[in-house]
């Protein structure tokens, strides 16, 4: 049976299908990790949905019960979106740190006003909220965001991470912040990170 | 500021967790198709994300006014996490097809086995649903799934699939359902499929 079909496509699809095929490039962005094979540096677009994967399953060791698994879960599958402008700067470059946020915000204002312009607002206040973590679920969703790696670096047994000269002290000073989201989350990735010190992937400091 | 820390992390906890390291194995579950900077094939994780974020964005697009987004995102997020032990076959891999269902069951109990019981029996149910296409909101998941390969093969210059002696009826054969879960979406996707077949990517038959 083959279905009748609309000839013409609306501007509106046009502009949803656009976007689509943008972020395509998602998937080759690059960021330090490795994938557990060791194959290759894990991408951002696989390392949203790893993020967005941990929003579902994680979201009752929330703190704050005003977190919002479901729009946790939509920021984490857009917050890197702009890296496909800006590059994914590691949290301990500080040379790379600078400028970074006009090189974003120049990035989503271009990739997501490819989308409708309701779409496109929509988008940037998600993403905003995100990079804000001013709200409790903003926070939360920041909190998986900075888990996951360090759980991929112990998982991939370090491969990546050990010879970048880290300390355990400045793992923890960005990291702590997920002890506000979650102290359960923050007891888990605390005892990772003191796991990695111990088989050598991070200097002890 | 160290916040205080827990020093004990509960079983369910460690079962989410075991369960979310786990998947980080499905970055390296290969598909037919590439990303679109001909670097390498794509991975089933990466295309999770990316129809996740059709769910987000495509929405109104879907013909029935009951499909949940937000249900569609959750089934796509999870939806290929079976191909961590079954693998990923291709939709026109006729022999790699047989016994895939049986293969599939025993790896979602495997993988989601890992969660707390309530998690494993949530996400077995989401990914049946999926599975079946009975309801409208997997029959619009499934739509997204199947037309993101289509879109990709055009966007990545016909790469990886230009060989493979497809015939455009064999697409349109398995593609065509979309235009129940949406006429807009199935315009886009057959479009697509006849610029594909004009580009010499798929054998006109």
């Amino acid at each position: 049976m083959i279905l009748p079909m609309k000839t013409t496509i609306s501007e509106r699809l046009e502009q949803q299908m656009a976007f689509l095929v943008e972020v395509e490039k998602l998937k080759a962005i690059y960021r330090q990790n490795m994938v557990t094979d060791l194959s290759r540096h894990e991408n951002s677009a696989e390392h949203s949905w790893h993020v967005a994967l941990m929003a579902m399953i994680l979201a009752d060791n929330a703190a704050d019960p005003g977190v919002d698994p479901i729009q946790a879960m939509k920021m984490l599958i857009l917050h890197d979106i702009v890296e496909i402008d800006a590059g994914d700067v590691s949290l301990y470059d500080v040379q790379g740190n600078i400028g970074k946020e006009e090189r974003e915000e120049r990035a989503a204002e271009r990739i997501f006003g490819l989308l409708p312009p309701d779409q496109k607002k929509e988008c940037i206040a998600l993403w905003k909220e995100f990079d804000e973590r001013k709200t409790p679920t903003a926070l939360f969703a920041a909190a998986l965001d900075n888990m996951q790696p360090v759980v991929n670096h112990y998982a991939s047994g370090g491969y990546g991470i050990k010879n970048r000269d880290l300390k355990t002290r400045q793992i923890i000073e960005k990291k702590q912040f997920i002890a506000e989201a979650s102290p359960e989350l923050w007891s888990f990735t605390h005892k990772t990170i003191m796991q990695s010190e111990e088989a050598g992937f991070y200097s002890p400091d």
